[in-house]
């Protein structure tokens, strides 16, 4: 500890800012901040790029605060760097309703939040994907436009989390040197010590993923802008474990669970305060103190003059404001709607996971944004196509990630290419295995964030592989989550509008396709977008008696339900759900069109009931799954669960 | 490679049976059981404890597939172990509905599958939850009781998904030296070489977290026995890296993805059969192969007789009987009538995870087969008891799982505990994190076990932590679960209730649990479990008008409600919904009841609307959550999102 006055001074605001925020909340978590504030004033004040100026600066260095409780070493270092948005203010009501402060950092909030953090391990995922848009983009655009770094703050518990080692064996494995992870060493979890459920050796864990690794006190300044700098130097991705005490300075909590997630109080507060040489009033930092941070935050100001100069004589400049202001290319709409005339003509009877890589073979090819890629089920999911060369530690132009098996990263990377801004990332695996990956998924819609999931052999569908592969509650469970769109499209036709509706909103989307062939029941050629309308009527009369609604494979089944009433005198209507979330976003009008004046509705989708009440009402039935599947050929199973023409007639004639 | 000709025959009589039965199928994944097969021959012909004629031997050693896709590698063994319910027919049957021989392995069709494998990374995960059963059943009762091995088979797979880090490192620092992992180190995985996407050096990663680690040739049948007998002599869990080649004996596919997850092919199998040197027709194991496995399947029948008779001897016969049926202890259901009895008497206004640990209280004293547990928030999940002392790498009797920041081990252990038997494993952690252990509360729900999940901070209510900590759609994903049961109690006496529904009955269950204090709204003692019947209700008259649906934190807003509506001259009646499964188990005519004549029904939750279908129909009102949460005091919180009796007045008048 050879901390100048000065050091300890800048460092000391963060904590003072800290300690009186959670205070005055009487809620939070004042221990990291206490401990990583030298960390965060080396990096903030001497190591990062970055301009308070302009948050949004594209080559900007993006820090990640992946322990997300900690989020008012962040709020502070805004604060004292010169964020506009960030006030004094806006401290003060840490935690309060309707202010930028949350308890955890929000992506949205506050201009600085790279990323919303809180859930253990996502920020440090989150990373890897955004290491990978800045090598992707580098490549793409070059060193001059885009050479930044990304910076993570990550706690024991992050590293405790399984997604940690999906992310740092990725991580490893792609050579990601412009990524740089600190290491909380504080021994210190919230039931206690670490060594209580741990035994892992950090760096030798790291090391086994080829990671550059770098061990120091995490007090020491002259010591942490050495690492820094010497992670900005690495042919790898490095991890600096700083060891350091939570809740550094506090008299009798420092170093303890006591200082991890309350407010000190009153008295331990003010022992931290004069043990730490903080002799000024709750969130009053002396003028001199921080105009050295303010002045901190104008150190780049020069290096984004040039930037902007050189972008401005760029060749590139046009595509590169485009694809960071995340517009589609010119000639996107265009290529989508030759693509269904195509359809119209050739009504493919494909999987829709086969209809789905026909539509990426148009979207890559009039996309250059999309990075593709797969949890290693690439020829299951078709998610490649022949613009799609693997991205690798050696090429960085490569648009195809090999994420291995590890779904959960999969998510979270997609997740910070998207926020990283310049791609639009998609990524495919079995629908089941969204399980693998729902904390990532919620964060994808939490931060509104333009993720495509493709998620193949989305029911029992998928035969014989058995209940452990097969999705049965999946497309509840993930309509459940706010702000997702879940499309189950039930032809080539339906799956080029859903790609389409996918790409053009600002919201992370879900498409569940079929392992199986289907047939085309989408065969003439329309200009709307009629997947657009979230449920439409496919087949039959709008007076029909029953309407029969239906998403994906269990569309061409409800249209043979239709037929075997038709012969029976009775008049049925198709409606094809391709998303319920578009649907309910339709006028009172059109819905009410929708459901028409049927005396029987019948549903029937390869899943559980509980998503389809608005659709049924009170009298309507369902024909799905209650249970779970089984393994056996996909013809035994749709027999066996009911999935049939004959259970669609049966449910709509016992309720006429 | 100096196996012997018998060591070949043995090893190719499951090779030939696993090409065989995935080539009849159409279906199926040949390469593993081909690879492995010198491996399984040597574990199973002369290290594993187990006796076919009683396969449930409590005593035995366990074997876990952990890499489930390569099931004929397990049926094939027991098959030609002689296990009487996996005949030939059924290995014809491989992957057919109705057969024993599902695609993955499925716990419960046939003996000798210990668990439900599949979905990667989980048996691995599984297994440390078996190793820690076996420990502390082993310091309970004795040695001479339990002394049995659990072995793992992982592939490449299990080994990249993030789960099996939490469960490796957690068998490390628990220093579960009776597990042992062997990886099937085939460096092959769907999409190609394993060095397309990772370049983990595993076994660096195994000794960074504690592991004792052998490096063999996995075809090499001397070797691997050494390797075997090695591990069991270990005093920290061990990784047996095993170097195979996928396929191995396919001319043209071994060593590569093509014979991963298809079937050889006609002529490849031809091939591959005339390389082994197999002569014999599909599915005819020689007379001599066979009755040389089916001898090793004997092997450990003295074994089994001396522990009988241990057993027999033995003072603490009756107890470890007891705990291995899954029976409770007399004196529970008294003890927690006790409990009942005292909760009316004291009608406490505490938080619901307040009321789980009071419950716990009393079971934790008159059962003593729970484990508890949490994922490092036992001060708030509130999981401990006084009996409740850590379970450690020192101290086998203790009865707390301190599971660390590993929600998804925490699940997955527990699903292992259960599976072992002797024990009824309990943990804690944040309702919202259930996203990060879903795959493997799915397997409890797919494999019926009894594992209790303490889910605390249940909605909104939990306040300042903010939208990713406030579960929303979490209810709603859980009920989805087929085979799930999800409580959440409103109350103390409520809360017992549950705890005891949820320790009687053979599947999982969900307690969703307030962190916010809740008044006493059942205040009344009844010897009726009411909470068993799902929903009932509360208060008000039978013929209200208005019927107010409501769970946990929400039950005494609708009281609050339902008196804002008497005050108005509107009757109204308050039905407490516990839990939406055991509600729809009920007889019509109580379900009928339930919903009354009410003019007008309302529901309240401070989650998504999606589960309340049934309860609503087509013109009941909802009031709950519409989006994400957001960070502030609770107070402010429930105001914000309409949580109010006020809003549950307007929803009833509305719709009178």
């Amino acid at each position: 500890m050879t901390n100048t006055q000065e050091q300890n001074d800048l460092a000391n605001a963060i904590r003072s800012l800290a300690m009186d925020a959670v205070e005055k909340a009487n809620s939070g978590h004042p221990g990291l901040p206490m401990g990583c504030a030298d960390i965060a004033t080396v990096l903030f004040t001497k190591v990062m790029k970055f301009d308070p100026a302009d948050p949004h600066w594209p080559d900007r260095d993006r820090f990640i605060l992946s322990a997300g409780h900690g989020s008012m070493l962040l709020y502070s270092s805004l604060y004292l760097l010169g964020y506009e948005d960030m006030t004094i203010d806006e401290i003060k009501n840490f935690r309060q309703l309707n202010h930028k402060t949350a308890g955890h950092p929000e992506y949205g909030h506050a201009t600085g939040i790279e990323t919303t953090t809180g859930p253990l391990g996502q920020g440090l995922a989150n990373s890897v994907g955004f290491a990978v848009a800045e090598a992707k983009l580098a490549a793409e655009f070059g060193s001059d436009l885009v050479d930044h770094h990304t910076w993570v703050l990550a706690g024991d518990g992050c590293l405790m989390e399984g997604v940690s080692q999906e992310a740092i064996s990725l991580a490893g494995h792609l050579r990601l040197n412009k990524l740089t992870v600190i290491w909380d060493n504080n021994s210190i979890t919230i039931d206690g010590a670490v060594s209580n459920a741990d035994s892992t050796d950090q760096v030798a864990r790291f090391k086994a993923v080829g990671w550059h690794t770098i061990e120091i006190d995490g007090h020491d300044q002259a010591a942490v802008e050495a690492a820094l700098l010497e992670a900005k130097q690495a042919d790898r991705p490095t991890l600096i474990a700083a060891r350091t005490t939570i809740g550094y300075g506090a008299p009798k909590k420092a170093g303890t669970e006591k200082v991890h997630g309350n407010p000190l109080g009153a008295e331990e507060l003010a022992a931290a305060k004069e043990n730490l040489g903080i002799t000024y009033p709750a969130f009053e930092i002396p003028t001199e103190t921080l105009a050295k941070w303010r002045a901190a935050g104008t150190r780049s100001q020069n290096l984004r003059g040039e930037w902007q100069a050189r972008l401005a004589a760029s060749s590139k400049k046009a595509e590169f404001e485009r694809r960071m202001a995340g517009t589609l290319p010119e000639g996107f709409a265009a290529a989508m709607d030759a693509h269904k005339k195509k359809l119209a003509e050739d009504k493919p009877k494909v999987a829709t996971r086969k209809s789905s890589q026909m539509a990426l073979e148009v979207i890559n090819k009039v996309v250059p944004e999309t990075v593709a890629g797969s949890a290693d089920l690439t020829h299951s999911n078709l998610t490649n196509t022949p613009e799609t060369l693997p991205f690798t530690a050696s090429d960085r132009t490569g648009r195809y990630m090999m994420y291995g098996i590890r779904e959960h990263e999969m998510a979270a990377a997609m997740n910070g290419i998207a926020l990283h801004g310049g791609y639009i990332p998609y990524g495919g695996t079995f629908l089941v295995f969204t399980d693998y990956a729902r904390p990532s998924i919620r964060l994808s819609a939490i931060m509104g964030q333009r993720v495509v999931y493709v998620m193949t052999h989305d029911s029992i569908g998928l035969g014989e592989d058995g209940p452990t592969h097969q999705p049965v509650e999946h497309l509840t469970a993930l309509r459940a989550i706010p702000g997702m769109t879940v499309f189950r499209p039930a032809d080539a036709m339906e799956t080029a509008e859903c790609w389409q509706l996918a790409l053009e909103h600002q919201g992370p989307s879900i498409l569940a396709l079929s392992r199986q062939n289907l047939p085309a029941v989408r065969t003439e050629y329309t200009a709307e977008n009629k997947s657009a309308l979230g449920a439409y009527t496919l087949a039959g009369a709008a007076d029909a008696d029953v309407v029969i609604f239906a998403t994906g494979s269990e569309v061409a089944i409800a249209v043979d339900g239709m037929k075997l009433l038709n012969d029976q005198g009775i008049s049925a209507r198709v409606v094809s759900v391709p998303s319920m979330e578009l649907f309910a976003r339709q006028s009172d009008a059109y819905r009410a069109e929708v459901f028409g004046k049927a005396r029987a509705r019948v549903a029937i989708e390869a899943g559980i009931e509980m998503s389809w009440g608005k659709f049924l009402g009170e009298k309507g039935r369902f024909v799905g799954m209650h249970s779970f599947g089984a393994s056996g050929p996909i013809a035994d199973l749709y027999e066996h669960f009911g999935l049939t023409p004959k259970a669609v007639v049966e449910a709509a004639t016992a309720q006429l």
